[in-house]
């Protein structure tokens, strides 16, 4: 760190710290949208009833808090492996990084949304918007990268760069599909997410 | 950081830093949990009087505040052990360790429930089931990793290996104890969690 | 860091890890100010019309948020970059760095009453004032390093120092020009603060 | 990382780590005990008047914010300077972290009584003795660390450590002060803590 940058071009470091802050404190915050019951008689076998009543109408919050723990998680590890190949990063790039951190952070708040929601258009759109939006800046930085060898340690090789591309594309179009399908059932818009895991592991190998 | 990685193998830093974030934060949101005293009188002697009430009203809630920070330091530190050891991650590593943190993430919600509910079993079960998947999510990690050791800095010396399995298993048993304490008394069913430093302690120094 | 560290310096790398912290942590809390609906009807006609006109109110909440989020990263940037040329730190560039960082911890409550009453003096001049300080004490870091050698990897190129400076006092009259717009008209007395990263981008590269 | 520890000894990067991630959170979480303005009128003149009296009562607050936050800071950079002489830690020096980290995450819950009750004995006593623990545990831990050369980069320079440790029995002494002050004034009684950096300065030069 003590030599002088070139001018335009900053260490990773620091950005793989913030990343790693945020990220982590997201997927955290997501815990305080999980509703504690109210209204708790105080005998045993009523209020027992009336706990498991409200664990199990907490069920879609559940999924939604898995589903969005692993979608940070995901891009979290597309991060991590995005910088594995990156040596310094630019303005460009560095604003591209706070703006797709920006979209991580409200990840809390849209998944609070569909978690209550869920059965209404409006109760997802937003956390499907707000995970599209992430892919495509997750996109973009990666594609600008990628064109600026002087930004990253070596050059990529052509099949690693091939399946990349073709991962971060699927997950685009996994939000675009949840997205249509809101129109027809709110509730199933979500199921596509569920699917790229699968998809990933059936294409074998881990890529960026 | 600069070379390759052998395809399916991943850095272990930025991993070790995610965790830390997220225990780091975890631990810190439990605090949220402590109810703030309301009603309080503007008069001293009886102001004085509500907030100590308020605060051996709190009591059970501090107990609980203590077993889910020392349990979440605990797997921390479980955690630090094991990445000792461990060189590289691969895919299944990175998500079983991912899962791993969802359940440390669950912790003040559910520790939250105990503190409020401690006295009936469907307030106390879902902490320990909690503790129970982490237990079980991080004796999957550590089977896992030690059974492939091109993800290992060395060979493992079998004795400390048999002792952290031992260990491991200890804290499982200790959670289907708790369970099945529940049954029959939920308020003492959280009392097994804090023999398991005393055991350890007993069983000398430290391992995995 | 096995050295003796000179009577009076400090190592920076935990200075960075802290302010890297407090930065992710304040950037991520903003969220907690973008309030849920409330009274959604179950019927999803209107469930989705009072969703939406939600979102459409909470407009001026995501400019504010927006600006919240870019100003803490543009703060941290330039932490960043005051931290490369930094080698050690001595106790007032610590103290300057903590008071600093509180004011950063303060974005959150600013920012919130800025989204909530950003129609009036009293709910823009907080955020403002707090952008301010921030300005003013990383201005004062700045100039405090720069003048002690001892505590910099190397001199610094005059035209960097300048640039840097410039950029710094830019920073800081873009908040007292927001706090004199705010007499007359609070809505777009944040406005200024957009400008400056056009201003920052028509200047050219990257600097301090 | 890779070589094996000795037993009974760890690294100590990632104490670091968890460390400076309570801190961080803990010092951004203090912001949440300030309360926004409520039932604020929609008329500007009246709704400026409605804010600026909400602001001056929140004067003793931010006292108390100011307060807890240089408090955090300050054992914070005791942390980071007792580690600067540490080389491994062992079971006990963790476990010993763990509990003073606890206690550091208890601040926001104590900070929060005393700014919403700090005229009443039972709205400051908690903070005192929260600040009293955390003095002790530190104490205690440097005792320890100290008295362990196998842990430390190298042995202290007695002088060092003479000032390290009539510093740390000024701040036990300090909460002392304030828990007695507050059987008098409570609302008095957390003004020795703000004596402890104007001596601290007085004493010259930084260290542990």
């Amino acid at each position: 760190m003590s030599m002088p940058i070139p001018e335009g071009r900053l260490s990773k470091d620091r950005m793989e710290a913030l990343a790693d802050g945020i990220f982590a404190f997201a997927m955290t915050l997501l815990v305080l949208s999980i509703d504690l019951p109210t209204n708790v008689p105080s005998e045993a076998a009523s209020a027992n009833r009336v706990l498991l009543q409200h664990f199990i109408s907490l069920l879609p919050t559940f999924f939604i808090y898995i589903l969005a723990f692993f979608t940070l998680g995901g891009f979290w590890y597309s991060h991590q492996r995005q910088f594995h190949f990156i040596k310094h990063i630019d303005g460009r790039l560095l604003w591209n990084n706070i703006l797709g951190l920006m979209f991580a952070t409200l990840v809390p708040f849209t998944m609070n949304l569909a978690g209550d929601y869920g059965e209404f258009q409006m109760g997802v759109i937003p956390l499907e918007l707000n995970i599209l939006m992430m892919s495509l800046l997750f996109y973009a930085q990666w594609s600008y990268a990628v064109s600026k060898s002087e930004l990253l340690h070596q050059e990529i090789d052509p099949l690693v760069l091939h399946k990349s591309k073709r991962r971060q594309i699927l997950v685009i179009g996994t939000s675009l599909a949840a997205i249509g399908i809101s129109f027809f059932s709110p509730s199933w818009s979500t199921v596509p997410y569920v699917l790229v895991p699968l998809i990933f592991r059936s294409k074998g190998r881990l890529v960026v």
